[in-house]
C-alpha cells in the first residue's frame, strides 16, 4: 500500500486579493487554525452597506474541527469581523497579544457577548503557544503601527509556514520594540515550507519612512503654531496617537479626544499601559474656556466619514467646537482607496474656513504602516521559502509582490495567487488549487444599534433606484378602473410621462376585465409594455413597480 | 462733479473653486466677454448624473451685452458645456483656434445645431482680434495637452488683464510649438492689471515632466513588447495619440482605434491636420487577422468608465476583442479625483486576465498637462501682476497658489481667492468681491439619445431611495379595506416588517372610513405612522410612498 501524502490546507477566507477583511483558515487532517478575522469597507456601488465580513459558511459547516483562532494585531481589518463571526461558531480558544484582545473585548459590549461566551488567551509577542496536535505556533514581534503586533512561525508536520503579519520594518518605532528579525532568520536556516506576507506596498519602490520622519514633521508644525490644533488619524494608530501626544505635552498643551471610536480605544490603550500620558486624556465636555495655545484635539474622520468628528467641524456641524482662523488641522493619515473624494472635500471645506491645513503627500504628516519593495525582499531573503503566497492585497498587489520574489537570486520554487476560497494544498513538492469553498463577502447595514445583513439582491435594487428611480403603478381592478402613478427619482418627472404610463396600465386592465385575466396576469400585462415604454421614450430603466387590487 | 471710477468686472460661472466646467465673464460697461464654457464631472453623490455644465441665469438675463465668446483650447473642461448653453443665448460670435472651432463643430450633429445657427470665427494662437469696443484680446500659445492651447491678453481701458489658460511649460513639446513666453514677458513689462492662472497643480513641488519623458519610457515598453499592446488616454490628448502613433509606427505596428470619443476624435484631428499618420487610422472591422506584434489599439476608458472600450476589454464584454496572456495595456492617464476607485477596479481586472499593465505612478507613462509651482512662479514673475486671481482648482490648490504669488519677491498687491457666482470689482486700486451673481451647475443625465435635466430633489430622493430603500402602500378604500406593500432596496425585506405596515395602515383606512376623512388626509395617517414605525424598529429611513385610492 502506498504512502499516503502528507497534505496542509490553506484556505483564504479574505485579503485575498482585496485590502481587507483578513481571514485564514489551515487545515491539517481534522484540525483546522484560522487566523485573524477582519472587516472591510463597502465600495462605492454597495449603496447602504457600512462594512463586509467574510462569509464563512466552510468554516461553519467545519466549526467542530476549530483548534484555535490566532489573531496578529488589533486593526478592524483583522478583528472587526470576530464579533459577527462569534456568534455563528461554537466558543473556541481564541490567542492574541494584549492590547489585540483588549480592543476585541471592547467590541463585545455592542454585540452582547459575555466574558463566558468567549474563551481568550493573551500571548506574548514572543510567546510559543501550543495550539493542538499538529498546530504549534511561535508569535515574533513585527513593526506596524500599532502596538503589540505578529508575525506568526505556524509549525506543521509538514514544515514551517511563516505568516509576515501586517508589517514595516522601523528602526525606530515609537515603542523601541523593534521587529524579531532572528526568529525570521532562524526559521530560514531551519527550513520555511511557505511564506505567507503582506502585499500592501509592493508596487512602491524603496522603504516605507519610518514614524520618526512623521513625528519630526508634525513636531515642527505643532512647534510653531501659537493657535488650536486639531490633529486626525485612525483611532486605532496607537502609536501614532502615543507620539502625538508626547509631542503635544512637551508642548504644554492639554489633550481633547473626540469622536466615539477615538474615545474608545484611547481609554482601552491607556487602561491596558499602551498609551502614556502626563495627564489623563480629557473630553470636550471636561475642558471649557482653555486658552488656544494650550489645546490640541486629537479626533476621528480620518477617512472623511460624513458623521466623525472632523467632517463636523469641518461644514460646521460640530456641537462643541467651531473652527477660526488661526485654527491648524493635522489630517495624518491617508485616505483609504475609495474615499479619496470624502477626504478631499473635507481639506477643502478646512481651506473655507480658513484654518492651516496639513496632509500627506504635499506635507509629510503620514507614512503608511506597510513595508515598501525592499522590506518585503528582505523578509523573502531571511526565510527563503520553498513556496511564497502574496496576501493582503490586491491582484495588482500580489502580482508585483510575485514578481519581487521571482526576481531573487534565490527565488521560492513555486509563487501562487490566490483568491478567496481557493482550497489551496500544500505538499513537500507543491503549492496548488484543487478546489473552492464558498467565500466572499456579508453585507453589514448598521445604524446605531441597527444591524442587519443586506442580501445581492436588495444592494441591485439600489442601483437601479439610484440611476433612474422608481415608478410605482396602482391599478384597482373594478367596474370602473382606478390607476394611480407615482415617480420619484426619475429624470423626466413631468405629467406627460405619468399620464402616458396611466393609460397603458388602464388599456392593459380594461383588456384584462374583458378577458377575466387573474390579477397576477394582469400586472405582467401593466409591467412589460410600461417597461418597453419607458425604455424607448426616454432610454431609461427605473424600478417599476405594478400592483393589481381588486376594487 | 467726482469722476466716475472705471470699473472691470470678472464674473467666474465655473472653475473657480473647482476643477472643471470652466467659465468666466468680463463686463466693461455695457459689454460682456465670455471665456470658455466647459462641463464638469459628477461626484459620487450626484446619483445619475452624467455632466454638470454652468448655470448661467446671469448670462442669460444679461445676453445682449454679450460681444464674443472666446475659447482658449478643446478640452471638454472649456468647450463641453458650450452646446447646451448655445441653445440658451443668441448667436454670439465666437472665437477659437482651428482644431478647438473642430472639436466643438463635432458636437453639434448631436444637438441638432446647425451651421448657420453660429458665428464660429478661427484665429491662430497669435492673433490679436479686436471683439468690441472695450475688448481686444492678444492670444499666445501656452503648451498643455492638446495643440493650438492658447492663454489671452486682454486689453481692456483699465489696463491688461493676463489669462493663462490650462498650461505647463514643455520645452520639448510634440508639436515643436512652443509656449509664446516673450508675449508674456513683454505684457509683465508694459504693465498687468491683473493674472488669472491655472491652479491645478498649485500642491505640486518643482517641474512637471515634459511630454518626452512620457514618449521614452512608452517606446521603451513597446520596443520590447512582442504581443498586443493596447494603449488608453483622454481622446482628447491629441498629443499623446500623435506621440503614440509615431512610435507604434516606427515599430511596423497598424494603428486601430476603438470607443466612440476615440474614433471621433482622432478623425477630427486628422482632418484638420493635427494628428500625422503614414497610413489612415483604422477601426476594428478593417483589421482582421493582423499579427499580434503588428498592431497598437487607442480606446476609450483611462478613467475606468464602465462602458468604454477598456473596460470591456477587462471585464471580457468586448465584441470583439478577447484579452490573452501576452497583451500588454498601457494606462496612459492618471485617474480624474473620484475616479480612483473605478481605474482600480480595471488594473486589478486586467491582472486577473495575466496581461501585462503599465500604469503611473509606479510607471511613468503618464505627465501632467498642467504646470507645478516652479512653473507657476515663472508666470507670475514674467508678468508681475498688481492683481493676482488663482483660477482652475479647488479651494486646496487656489490657496497654495496664492500662498506661493505671495512668497514671490514682487509679490501682486492683493489676490482673491475667488469662487463661482462672485461679482468681482476690478479698479486701479483693488479687487474685491461686491455681489454674487446666481451660479452653479446644471445636472445632465444624458444616455444615448435622451438628455434631461435633473433637479436637486430628484437628487435627494434617488439619494434616500439609494440608502435605505422604497417601501410602497397601496391602500383601497372600500367596504372591505384593501392593503398592500411593496418593499425594494429595504435591508429588512421580511415578511415581518410589511405585516406590521399593512396593518397600521389598514388601521389609519378603517378610522378614516368611520370618520369620512379625505383620500389625502388617510394618506398622511398612514405616512407618518409608517414612518415612525420604521424609524423606531429598523432606524432606517426609506422612502415611503402611501396611495390611497377608492375602490
Amino acid at each position: 500500500m502506498a504512502k499516503q501524502i502528507r497534505k496542509l490546507q490553506i484556505i483564504p477566507l479574505g485579503g485575498m486579493g482585496e485590502i481587507g477583511k483578513n481571514m485564514l483558515a489551515l487545515r491539517y487532517e481534522d484540525e483546522i487554525l484560522l487566523i485573524d478575522g477582519g472587516l472591510a469597507f463597502p465600495d462605492a456601488d454597495m449603496l447602504g452597506v457600512d462594512i463586509l465580513v467574510p462569509k464563512i459558511d466552510w468554516v461553519v459547516e467545519n466549526a467542530h474541527q476549530i483548534k484555535g483562532w490566532v489573531l496578529t494585531h488589533g486593526h478592524e481589518d483583522h478583528i472587526g469581523g470576530l464579533p459577527y463571526m462569534m456568534r455563528l461558531l461554537p466558543k473556541v480558544p481564541i490567542y492574541g497579544a494584549r492590547l489585540t484582545l483588549g480592543l476585541l473585548r471592547g467590541k463585545f459590549e455592542e454585540f452582547m457577548l459575555r466574558e463566558k461566551d468567549v474563551d481568550l488567551n493573551v500571548v506574548n509577542p514572543s510567546d510559543r503557544v501550543k495550539i493542538s496536535k499538529n498546530f504549534t505556533v511561535d508569535y515574533f514581534r513585527m513593526t506596524h503601527s500599532i502596538p503589540d503586533n505578529s508575525g506568526l512561525i505556524i509549525h506543521t508536520p509538514l514544515g514551517r509556514i511563516v505568516h509576515s503579519g501586517d508589517f514595516k520594518l522601523d528602526y525606530n518605532p515609537s515603542d523601541g520594540h523593534t521587529s524579531h528579525l532572528h526568529k525570521l532568520a532562524q526559521a530560514g536556516e531551519d527550513g520555511v515550507l511557505a511564506l505567507i506576507s503582506d502585499s500592501t506596498n509592493a508596487e512602491q519602490p524603496g522603504y516605507t519612512p519610518s514614524e520618526q520622519d512623521v513625528m519630526n514633521a508634525i513636531e515642527e508644525i505643532i512647534a510653531r503654531t501659537r493657535g488650536r490644533i486639531i490633529v486626525t488619524t485612525f483611532s486605532s494608530h496607537i502609536h501614532r496617537l502615543q507620539n502625538v501626544i508626547r509631542i503635544a505635552e512637551q508642548h504644554n498643551r492639554c489633550i481633547i479626544v473626540e469622536g466615539r471610536s477615538m474615545i474608545k480605544n484611547s481609554r482601552i490603550a491607556q487602561e491596558l499601559g499602551y498609551l502614556e500620558t502626563r495627564k489623563p486624556l480629557a473630553i470636550i465636555d471636561e475642558m471649557q474656556g482653555i486658552q488656544d495655545d494650550k489645546v490640541l484635539f486629537l479626533c476621528t474622520g480620518s477617512q472623511g466619514q460624513p458623521m466623525a468628528a472632523l467632517s463636523r467641524l469641518a461644514t460646521g456641524g460640530h456641537r462643541k467646537i467651531t473652527l477660526k482662523p488661526g485654527d491648524t488641522v493635522i489630517m495624518s493619515s491617508n485616505p483609504i482607496p475609495g474615499n479619496e473624494e470624502a477626504v478631499n472635500r473635507v481639506v477643502n471645506q478646512l481651506y473655507e474656513r480658513h484654518v492651516d491645513v496639513y496632509y500627506p503627500p504635499t506635507y509629510k504628516v503620514h507614512t503608511s504602516g506597510h513595508g515598501s519593495q525592499e522590506e518585503l525582499k528582505l523578509i523573502l531573503d531571511l526565510t527563503k521559502p520553498r513556496f511564497f503566497l502574496p496576501w493582503h492585497g490586491e491582484i495588482r498587489h500580489q502580482v508585483n509582490h510575485q514578481r519581487l520574489a521571482e526576481s531573487m537570486s534565490i527565488p521560492p520554487k513555486k509563487s501562487l495567487v490566490a483568491q478567496n476560497g481557493d482550497l489551496i494544498e500544500l505538499t513537500h513538492n507543491d503549492i496548488r488549487v484543487v478546489d473552492q469553498v464558498e467565500s466572499g463577502a456579508v453585507y453589514i447595514d448598521s445604524v446605531g444599534k441597527f444591524t442587519d445583513e443586506i442580501t445581492e439582491p436588495v444592494i441591485q435594487d439600489r442601483q437601479m433606484l439610484s440611476n433612474d428611480g422608481v415608478v410605482v403603478i396602482m391599478a384597482v381592478v373594478s367596474r370602473k378602473p382606478n390607476i394611480e402613478v407615482i415617480t420619484r427619482g426619475v429624470a423626466q418627472n413631468n405629467g406627460k410621462l405619468a399620464t402616458a404610463i396611466e393609460q397603458i396600465a388602464l388599456d392593459n386592465v380594461q383588456r384584462g376585465i374583458r378577458e377575466k385575466r387573474r390579477l397576477n396576469d394582469i400586472r405582467n400585462d401593466i409591467f412589460y409594455p410600461v417597461r418597453r415604454y419607458l425604455r424607448k421614450a426616454t432610454g431609461r430603466n427605473p424600478l417599476i413597480l405594478p400592483t393589481v387590487i381588486e376594487g
